[in-house]
């Protein structure tokens, strides 16, 4: 993978915080005094009064990184905890370092690389865990690592023992590109960072086993896909972005699969892409996506 | 309600069967034989082999309508019969002649009203049945008789009965165009004709109250209206038409609901159309649409 | 049509100007200062540096009307004049005091019609003015007042005379729903506030007559539509939205048409709410949508 | 490329001819007594009478590769010239042999090859040439042959003689997955094979140099791309597919010209197969695509 370089001198803040008057004048004071020019500024209350506030600034400062220690310990002395703030500082363009899991699928996964190559994505794919082997060769030749994991019932625990040394603290994301193991509580907790999930989506939903069988004998329009955080609740996560595309009752079983490939591949890569330029905070059950 | 006439000298055949060879050969011989010739043909079989054989042809004959009784007699007996068809003749440009059943929303209904009165749809709506007196004076406005039959749910059996004398025998077709009630087994049994319902969908579904207010919790990037067959599992019947809208974390519960009823509006219209076109047409828990 | 009041305590403040540093900062600490709270606020800057920025912010403030006028003066010496900023004041949830312009077509009219006697616009439909007499009948039953001002290639001067007697000083927004007469400089610049028009779009354009039935010619897939402001250059104004609905080879130029106006309906009703609660701000050749 | 075999037994008939009556009735009744089971049949249309007929017809008969040659002589003998078709009999499920040509971008090209190999398309990609060196490497990789045929002005003629001499009687088809130069009248006729193109698309459109710059400037909401066969009047041959996807005023250029980049290749490849099934009939400056 080819690394990018950050974009000189451009800051990005992220905050969450209980709303109250005054903060948009208390943060953009504070990034005028530092010498700062706000570039592009999103806000968003979930309440007119009483609500959660939400905030993403990207500022441009001449020589920030020098000053970039400075600026965050004055930001959280004098806005940060008065304001009862969720705070984050973040350079634009450092692309986040992610390791993908993925079982036998490969349009995901084979999608993710490729626009990583591209520097379509902020994004520094190092590592790629399977829990089959099948499709190491294609992984290996983006130049990306590639560790087949097996997992079956009984070594399911060591499997992710396994996984979490591999992940925690090298990776800023973990995206399951079809990944067809559920991944327990203590895994999420361990490794600490935010996971990315892809599943088809249908009207209605289908739970359980072929699903696009099942859609198609129901005769739905629409293939979807969703793409959200993984959480305890497999399928359930705050979502980040969803898309349908339109089929009808010719296309076999087999056809309306290979259509919701091409939308899980075109939503986990914008919600990839959104994530990695920080436009996606978390609250309670869903986000807010700038 | 101005009326249409049919399409003169054009009709519309129907056929569902076991799929097996000849079939198209025998119906195509048989309208050739006849003076007719074939403006519009399809046809869709679910499998390469065994499988059901759904046909929808539309044929244009001179002086149809005199040798139409006739036309049908020699199709039984030489086509339909021999092939174990189910199938039906109908004139083209016909319109249905429709019920409309509606609670306090008005959206779908006067979308439908106003459709009709331009000529849009293949449709004569002929009465408007309400459990609310609310929207009696739009309807009337229409030249549409409406009918307040209040439900309780005490009152719901006789509720039924008195719908059913008004609509049996009487109509080609039942609309619930946000209907609130549930309809019984017993009702669709004897209303006789087909019914379609409209709801909204969203990728996940939300079962239950406020179904909104839920969407707009789980985050849902797309806003969706199904448009079905009533069965007596509600919200379940053979799948019409579906189409979504996109939504973000800005809009409100109550602007979620507002696209959301242009959504319905939209798609109600269009599985209303098709059917009325004869393009629908029933297998199992899907539809065949033409 | 029923007049909604005012959102009361809650106004907007629409900013453009040319883009330096401290205007955030400069926007929300006079607000702070005011005693408002931002419950909304958007921005853009057209460039890193050196661009324009726009910003519209919507703001709560206990007892807002009685002292905005004093806020207003105060804004104009503080920041408005110092930032060389145009900037307008508005109540939030005022409907805009519309006519619109029409011809024979009904489809977009009655849409806005209906959407704003259903109170689903900030829209307020005081007069419609027809080049013809046929829509008189429909508009009147809305109850709102129908003129009837022919157009021919001699009287058009007149008539625009007579048009700019009815519209100068009495609106705050003309919606052309598919008015087919080209509209002269000197009447944009008479009524002095924006127009909004609807057509319909394809790729490729076809310009000139018949545009369906050429289109249907070419075999496009996708019929759409676009709302904008009107200019000189008709159907070249700054557009606010557009969309698409997919088509095939099956649809006549008739069909074409009708699910055209589908799609010219929304897309102006979408257009004109964002201009309503306005979310459109102008520049140059295109427009910014919040 | 990995080939894959036809579908055993499985044959398409592709027929355009002037509608009269009797067509379907003869071709179906030829096809049973064949001994063929039709198992998909699609027919159009122009007009109602005295227009253009088109019809693809999948049918199925045991043993049909022995006795193709024979069915194809009796085909033209009893139907094919009695009713002045142009026909075409194909084995189902047979890749067509193609060629790609391509300048720069990488997008379209990368998404056929990765297709190609996951035998997603009924293709054979048995060629790459570019007017560039610098895919030689990616498209390698994928085991397909790359020539690099270097364009100027002066060395145009040379040049596509030397593409002449590879493609002609090689492939099937050709596809222009970005291809940057405009092809002779000369070299359109002299490959004798459809050629599939590959452009963007606006409402309105932007011809000329740096279209994405303009379309933001316009503020276009949708950014769509077209894929038709390639006549003499470039961008202008029968359209195959289009679609859009939705942008705002706060993406780059840059950024139109990925997510445009993103439909180009659906858009493509969507082309691609349908004409790969042959369910796509040229009819005039149109296509009929089943």
């Amino acid at each position: 993978m080819t690394r990018r370089n950050s974009i000189p001198d451009i800051g990005r803040l992220l905050v969450s915080c209980p709303d109250k008057p005054g903060i948009i004048a208390a943060v953009a004071s504070f990034l005028h005094e530092q010498g700062a020019n706000i570039v592009e500024s999103d806000q968003y209350s979930t309440d007119p009064e009483g609500g959660a506030f939400f905030l993403r600034t990207v500022f441009h400062r001449a020589g920030l990184s020098a000053i970039r220690p400075d600026v965050e310990r004055r930001f959280a002395a004098e806005v940060g905890v008065p304001f009862s703030m969720s705070w984050n500082f973040t350079a634009a363009g450092v692309p986040k370092r992610a390791a993908i899991m993925v079982s036998r699928y490969d349009h995901c996964l084979l999608d993710l690389l490729w626009r990583a190559r591209r520097l379509e994505l902020d994004l520094d794919i190092g590592l790629v865990i399977s829990n089959h082997p099948d499709l190491a060769e294609q992984v290996r030749d983006f130049g990306v690592p590639f560790v087949h994991i097996p997992v079956t019932a009984d070594s399911k625990p060591d499997a992710e023992r396994r996984q979490i040394e591999l992940l925690r603290a090298n990776f800023d994301l973990i995206i399951l590109a079809r990944y067809m193991q559920i991944l327990s509580a203590q895994f999420l907790a361990a490794v600490g960072v935010p996971v990315i999930n892809i599943h088809h989506s249908f009207l209605p939903a289908f739970a359980g086993a072929a699903p696009y069988a099942r859609a198609r004998e129901r005769g739905v329009k629409l293939i979807g896909a969703t793409a959200h955080y993984a959480t305890e609740d497999l399928d359930e996560g705050p979502i980040i972005e969803q898309d349908v595309i339109r089929v009808t009752h010719r296309n076999s079983a087999e056809e309306l699969e290979r259509q919701g490939a091409d939308v899980e591949r075109m939503v986990l890569a914008r919600a990839v892409q959104w994530h990695c330029e920080d436009r996606v905070l978390r609250h309670g059950a869903h986000t807010v996506v700038f």
